[in-house]
């Protein structure tokens, strides 16, 4: 072993996730959008000229960050955006988890948390989710140097509702909580009204999901303008330029089809409600999904054995090895069509496989 | 003051670099490059279907890793892509420079190495270049916990000959090097070809100056297969989706088109080569740039003075404040027609003021 090689910072291995390459796949592992983006981002796409790309990008992302603030109703310094909601969560843990008191945050919720606070050496401790995977507002009630929770979780999918993360943030305002609203628009409702309240919450949101734009890398968080300033000032001082012109014209573009996105949401959310009326039906339970996915689990198929099954006939599925996740499969809400398919497969396998009468 | 307030972390105060918004301008103050993308990036950006932004990007970002690997003639599992050289260097720092000992890097040179430096906690010391901006390779003979430094360097735009890269690299072989090729296009020769020969040698390119696409953030670094799998493993680590899916396809595109990349960095080349004759007439020193920009100084004319009477006329130069740099200007190399608008400029300016007969 050479010197230099004893020196690697040592990371837990990790194995991205499947994307499979054949053809004809039904693919509900991501909790990507199963419509495309809205109309108007593909008309700018093709009258965009490629000249513009020479230039280094606006790193203030002016043009995003306006439509965002138009869209949301608050002022421009109200708002910061990033490579996708992943860079924007960074940003803001280095921003403001500095106290040395742990962070907090829910046992089961987003995995890339803990990993976070490893890398930026931030203490940590987890919460532990009831028997129903529910976030206990008292469990926030101690010392900490910080707080974030998903709002829908995952990867179980419950909203906590509003009045519960207003006690949470009222509780601490020592510190900033962040509430992580990826799945948000498919019928929760956002604590980003709060944020005229609470100069302490910090609300971080994504085109990945409900915009149908995982490939583009946008997300954004909306706070007052100390938390967003503070951001902005440790992001320039150490990268100027992160997102690139297209996500910038784009993501702008996407903005301006309210319709388009009401339409797209409101039919994953109906395709989401009758799925859960197919797996009841199956025998499955699931805690009450407020995202794109659902977080189910069969009394009689051990998930593993399910997932497998699944995969064979190109039906991509998550399954989360993990204690307390690992009789669940989470599953994303495809169009109509591909759940249909879904569905009609497990009827077939549960009863050939004896896990159905 | 808010008790969170106390905890967000310190940065030095930054204000990004001037992005002019007035339409006649002639923009030579951020080394961009004055011609469009390869023609074949326009094409596919206008052929493209917006539905597959709907998708996560591929985290491998294989084709571009295919791409860059046939171009420069080693196996896929030597080549990383980032978001920007920035994110390819701040990806080796976090990854590489953990033993506790000092990273070296010369006094003038990238103004983000100490950035990194000091937000992943990672010691250095600056090596002072000689009196005509050179790197002295026997100041990187001592006990160090890694290297790291821009040829040609910036901002002067000198380059160190191959065989003194090489007595670097060679002398260090417990140390991982880093060589920031980012202007190596222009003239330079690469120290690519002394991978093979050291499994210690990272190089770092970017396809924001040669390529045309600043705008894009595609950066690459290429070493040994070891050094590689170690960076992947770190950014896989913390996030795993970074390029998004238009920097992936339209990068990989621009690689195919290796005549008009010749012929757009030839003329860049002429034009540099022709400015130098210029600014000597016009009694201005400077290093022999073999980058896109030439770094001047007047003998009679103050740089700051220079500077904005410059911006007045609505030509934007760079003008860095720092001891040693401050009676310099950084001027990138523009199109012949700019240039000779510049230079148009100058022989009146000076003659008038008095700083030339």
């Amino acid at each position: 072993m050479r010197e230099w090689e004893k020196y690697i910072r040592k990371v837990e291995p990790y194995v991205p996730g499947e994307q499979p390459q054949a053809e004809k796949v039904i693919k509900l592992n991501t909790n990507e959008n199963p419509y495309p983006p809205a109309p108007g981002v593909e008309k700018l796409l093709h009258e965009m000229d490629a000249d513009v790309f020479r230039k280094y990008p606006d790193p203030a992302c002016g043009c995003l960050v306006k439509a965002l603030a138009d869209r949301y109703g608050v002022s421009e310094k109200e708002v910061f955006t990033g490579v996708g909601s992943d860079d924007v969560l960074a940003t803001a843990f280095l921003t403001f988890f500095n106290s040395g008191k742990p962070l907090l945050f829910p046992d089961v919720s987003y995995s890339f948390y803990k990993v976070w606070a490893g890398l930026f050496g931030i203490p940590y401790e987890t919460q532990v989710l009831d028997e129903e995977f529910r976030i206990r507002p008292e469990d926030y009630k101690k010392e900490n140097g910080g707080i974030i929770f998903p709002n829908p979780n995952a990867p179980t999918g419950l909203f906590l509702e509003l009045n519960a993360v207003e006690d949470i943030v009222s509780a601490n305002q020592d510190s900033v909580v962040i509430v992580d609203e990826a799945y948000i628009d498919f019928g929760g409702k956002s604590a980003l009204s709060l944020t005229k309240k609470y100069d302490n919450l910090l609300v971080v949101q994504t085109f990945s999901k409900s915009r149908s734009m995982a490939g583009m890398r946008i997300g954004f968080a909306i706070g007052d303008q100390k938390l967003i300033q503070a951001m902005n000032n440790v992001k320039y001082s150490y990268n100027s330029y992160t997102m690139n012109t297209p996500s910038l014209l784009l993501g702008t573009e996407a903005l301006k089809d309210e319709a388009y996105f009401q339409t797209a949401v409101s039919k994953i959310m109906e395709t989401r409600e009758w799925s859960k009326e197919c797996f009841r039906k199956l025998g499955f339970t699931f805690p009450d999904s407020m995202a794109n996915f659902l977080f189910v689990s069969h009394p009689a198929c051990p998930a593993e054995t399910l997932f497998e099954a699944l995969k064979e006939r190109h039906i991509y599925v998550r399954y989360f090895r993990e204690e307390r996740l690992a009789d669940h499969l989470r599953v994303t809400v495809g169009t109509r069509k591909e759940m249909e398919e879904l569905f009609r497969f497990l009827e077939i396998y549960l009863k050939e496989n004896g896990y159905q009468n």
